[in-house]
């Protein structure tokens, strides 16, 4: 089945799915179980316990829903006249020229942790304030809007952050507490930009206002620093094919007390995402309401066992090393970071802009044709003007050099005039100083 | 991570999640990729082709939905007095005693595909026709309702299929065309009871009724003769762990024609599940809207693989050949069928009625104790008074012939005064005249 | 690559390779690794440590050497008759026939683990005695004679054990200690035959001879009670894909002091086999003479956790109980044991000799070509006359129930009149009164 | 069991074992099976047909050996005085601390392969010719002593090729033929030198010598340009674990007519590497004197696959790409390359010299415990002096270039004053203009 097989390892460096450890790729390969048997509750029980870990919560409830990545739909604001266009190519479409539609083919939506988030929180109609920072954003808000809820769009240009500004003002006049939910993603991975909760949480504090507090963590959790307790966070979501590098397959979701509580009077309509039906399976102690993947379970107990061993604070502390490694090197060869200020820096994400002579498709297209490298594209807005390197999961120094070095070569290819090895040495000269040795070796 | 373990296989006989072939484990122990290169699109591509005949459809429109196995919830209408003493019982739950709380856990719900066929299919209000004939059909109903559909629930006694001269009455009457779709399981998962679908759309058309039909094949897919043309089915549905032999997480939903057109006017709220944002991908070539699990779909392509490699025809054949040796064997225990007529025999679980002074749980809990064996629990209504066999997906004559000694040994455990080999020997005489060579092997 | 595929488990029971529990085989699934790395070392010194376990010894040094199951050629005294008849036929083999074939392809000869054994102890021109009682002591003897040493053979009629009366005629006799080494199958695999190791001891106390006393161990050593220490062994040997469950690839090598003694003077040329180079990599603690297999070494240290898990005595109580039940089956049909008295009775091994209008090569044939089960065939002087039932290894009840079901649809296949389900039932009587719970399971 | 682990991928540098790709660890992921069915045989035929071409040959006989990789003695001339000094040290050694003792750990000895080549086709005290150029070259004539032949070595200098002007001299005097066979290593692994095999062959050839042609092709095979036939190479040999790219367990021997010729009349003692065994069971078609490893059989088939899907003259061609690229990068950071002339540069390993102030085993060691990246120690008489870079197998551009950048970081760590990034770039350089797109890409 491998049929576009290059010789050696496939670089992947989109920002999700990330690169499996094979730890955990050979938990995952076995065969089906009775999920009704002891084993199963008694697994899923130390999964419950630890998940919560990575959320930074204690009080928290975490569910583990079967759901994938982001889902992209098209009927979303931005894309509707580019639809035209693509509708016109539609039967020209031949392997390898297929990343040249991917970069358009994106609009609203959402996934089935975001469903979950929303549809057990709140009603239709009510009121959310949700920030526009680039295509994921765009897409949770699409899902928003299909669901009935009436969305305050706080619009920021992409690559900015969200604005907090414009939030405090709302949060300020909304003396009626119209304001039910504010929807926000820690991450944007469309434009590697890092919003700052903990002033969220300060602006509802300020004014004493009860407003939800709904996260998306997806390109953040087990990756940047996240704090569910101390932000006041009630519903923050992730998914297993991004940080804690796992398939796809299963959607994290962690609610507060309060979420929870909310959760007995909200009336969107749902059955497959209702909380309702896990909470009295877990009371039982055999917590699952349906049939799990067996193999995902085993497969998260291993990438849960890799993350402490290596520490989630050391973790977080890799994935800032090799962030900061990247973007020396973006800055090394010239190039612009899509992120307009160091305060919103991705440390999960670099979404590199090109010069306009450049269609970045290409980048990414001639990466998996000629180096086995995997990027990812730029979407909607910046389709075509950016790139994007995903450097989050389980990764290491020399594997981003590789990387790093491939952009550079695809960057000359496409002719780019990039002084080969300039961005390698800015960003290993950064790692030679700073990476500390492994612990188990020493 | 297997702190259950004991020597040997678990001989893995619930009726789902069932045995995965190796060649199945083995195509999915696999990194990550990126499933916006090329490849991926190329692979679905083949999927969604080939899937299209496990419906035996040519027309139909397949969708590969990130989902689970069946959703139980709790709130049906049975067992809410059962809860109650649940939850007496709820912090005496240890390793080992929890299969005796399964057997009650069970209530009404659904599952992704199914709330995937009801959501883009039909609006609130809507009347539909729906067969309460065990603890599924029972948890769809639950779904339907929850979903706010108008359920006309034909009730049979559990053991018996669904009553067709009830649906004849009500179609006949029915000249204002009010019911909008028929609901109906193809096999009863509960009771090992499979329904004549050929006998429903035969009924529709002698009305001309326009009445969607919509079908839960999820335990007779792949497994059982389903003409989803033929038979003018509308929607149906399965789920990789059954028949396909595939870990939990992929529902195959099928649409039809008519059933397309029907979505373009469903009101019901739905984004995770809407169809209209996979037939947009569908277009452009790229396929999926949203991050799909890598691993499962090179499993599918392998599972698929197998399927014809042995023929469609004779996977059927093979489920009938085994489903008939485990009801000779009953006989011969001198058990009964929870099954009431032949005609309505499944050719993929087996219900077993055991005396009234054995709890069945105890048989399931202690074939899992001593001999490593996994069967399936009575649910609900026929919980403590059946046992299930499953005897589908790939597995074979000697797999199953070490299934029914263990339960003749189990059975004698617990006091019943079984014969040793009895049933085997029925089985076996039956399966010694019947099984044909191994073609590859002629 | 499975062109010989069929539905279900393959049913393996042959007396080796046998079959690998999954948590084995998953921890074999990884990239090789620089052995060199303390990481290799390290996990090799906990293998070297826990191997003496199986053989009971505390004062021996093991040996894991590469090599394989045993080497079978075809100058032994047996079988030149038959090589003329072979030839004629050689070129009119298919796939599906060469069965045929096997039953008459075993001659003289040995493994390598034999090799290391004799060469690393002995000189050309020693006198050894060593007992002929089957296929795989008759290869052995054949290697032997090939490496020059003066071998003293103590036949025996194919199905009886070892004549120690005739052995301790010998060391009685043998009073200028000509007789450097006894040679002895603990088990013989051709014929099931279990040799008593305590009177061999006994023999050689008795007559303070001093002869080096070297046992194959490959069929019985962690399946049948093996005691080096308290029996005075001074090299006894195995095979990694016998009763440790793991593929073909380490041949374990165990050796006395006494033995370690005897390597300095013994003139054997030998590199590849020297324990010398062992022994030096041992004392610097890196422990490897040249690259060893990275997955082998998991493979191994997953396999001896499994058999501490489970315990060893209750492993060696398992293979009695399965044996046991095994017999019983084979009485119950109204066959007999090749085995010719219960003193002799294997744990490991039933040889099963059929009438003598019936071929055992169709036997084997027609199990793996129907039921997809894999039995032993007869070889050299009972070939035809008996097949094999290997039930050791990582094994439990209902696959043995499973394969006896099988092996008496292959009886009637064959035209055997068995009574369908009558050894079931001998052996599921036993079973049912002796299988102790799985104690993780209580 | 990985408790040295270490966020990300190991990046596996040493110039043996090497990186398995993906499809042969997946296709090594199975059971065991009965090799005795027809399937092993249908298997092994499609093997042995197609390692010849690995070779070049259409009439050499390949023999698949279950062995290891190198067998490292100490009895050798070099290392006696080195050993008693590690006697002194032995029991110093701590996890991380083993690296530094590795460097003088090698002495005499050879391979399973080799001493099947040598046993099979001479007799004790028959004259051979052979080379020491490096260490292993210098343990196969160890072990050519051992198995007592009368070894006449030509000595190089290590760096420089095999003197084959001196080989000429010995072949120009002997009219008397006591010459049995020229030995010589294809690629000296321990100094990343080539000898000129054509020459060789050149030389026999003006002299009309009869004598055999035994060439090591450890590490040149499937990697370097080699033709078997049409050089009239007599006994070709590689392993599995080199740059077939699979773990460790199969030494493959290819013999010529001649060579199978002289093991007729070859008096050298064997048993377990006997040919006759082999060629015994290739007649009657069931190919295994033994019980081969199912799994590595299995993974060869999916290794080859692979290169055949790639085509030998670009995986060739490959690698002498990723070797340009490595001696650019050498010479940029202004070292030396250990191999002396150009016309002996290795493709698929270079040995790097540094200089005096600094012991290449720390670049090792710490290569390891700060960025997980494995590299080759120099071994015997250039211990301390050179670390090597292992380039062969299944490996692609990025991939080197991260190795390139991790040496480049860990010269810094001890003190070289390299420039970041100089060698990536050269190395990026030479790749950028000469890296083809991926075939089934385009």
């Amino acid at each position: 089945m491998d049929y576009v097989n290059g010789p050696g390892r496939n670089h992947l460096f989109v920002p999700g799915p990330v690169n499996i450890p094979d730890q955990v790729i050979r938990a995952m390969s076995r065969n089906n179980e009775d999920y009704r048997s002891p084993a199963i509750p008694a697994l899923t029980k130390t999964l419950l316990e630890d998940v919560k870990k990575i959320f930074k919560t204690t009080s928290g409830t975490p569910f583990l829903i079967p759901t994938t990545g982001y889902l992209l739909s098209l009927s979303c604001i931005y894309t509707c006249s580019m639809l035209q266009h693509i509708h016109m190519h539609l039967f020209h479409c031949e392997i390898g020229a297929s990343y040249s539609k991917a970069h358009i083919e994106n609009g609203s939506a959402g996934t089935g942790a975001w469903e979950s988030a929303l549809t057990n929180t709140l009603s239709p109609g009510d009121r959310i304030v949700s920030f526009l920072i680039g295509q994921f954003s765009l897409l949770w808000i699409d899902q928003q809007q299909r669901l009935n809820f009436n969305v305050d769009v706080v619009e920021s240009e992409w690559g900015r952050g969200a604005d907090l500004d414009a939030l405090a003002a709302k949060i300020a006049e909304d003396k009626a507490h119209t304001i039910k939910a504010i929807c926000i993603v820690h991450n944007e991975t469309a434009t590697g930009v890092t919003n700052n909760l903990a002033t969220v949480r300060k602006i509802l504090d300020r004014y004493q206002h009860p407003a939800l507090f709904l996260v998306d963590g997806v390109s953040s959790i087990c990756a940047l620093d996240f704090r569910m307790d101390e932000w006041g966070v009630d519903v923050a979501l992730t998914g297993s094919q991004k940080a804690l590098s796992l398939p796809t397959g299963i959607g994290i979701v962690c609610a507060s007390g309060k979420a929870l509580e909310a959760s007995k009077t909200a009336k969107s309509v749902r059955v497959f995402f209702d909380w309702k039906d896990y909470l009295k399976f877990y009371k039982m102690g055999t917590y699952w309401p349906y049939t799990p993947s067996i193999q995902l379970l085993y497969g998260l107990r291993a990438a849960l066992d890799l993350l402490f061993e290596e520490g989630l604070d050391n973790v977080i502390a890799r994935h800032n090393r090799l962030a900061t490694a990247t973007r020396l090197a973006v800055e090394a060869w010239g190039l612009k970071n899509c992120t307009q200020k160091e305060e919103w820096y991705s440390d999960t994400v670099t979404a590199v802009v090109i010069p306009a002579y450049i269609d970045s498709a290409e980048i990414v297209r001639r990466a998996w044709k000629r180096y086995n490298l995997s990027l990812g594209l730029g979407l909607n807005k910046v389709a075509g003007k950016v790139f994007r390197i995903g450097h989050l999961g389980n990764l290491n120094e020399l594997q981003l050099l590789g990387c790093l070095s491939g952009v550079e070569m695809v960057l000359k290819d496409v002719g780019y005039p990039v002084k080969l090895g300039s961005g390698v040495a800015a960003a290993a000269a950064y790692l030679q100083n700073t990476t500390p040795l492994i612990p188990s070796r020493i």
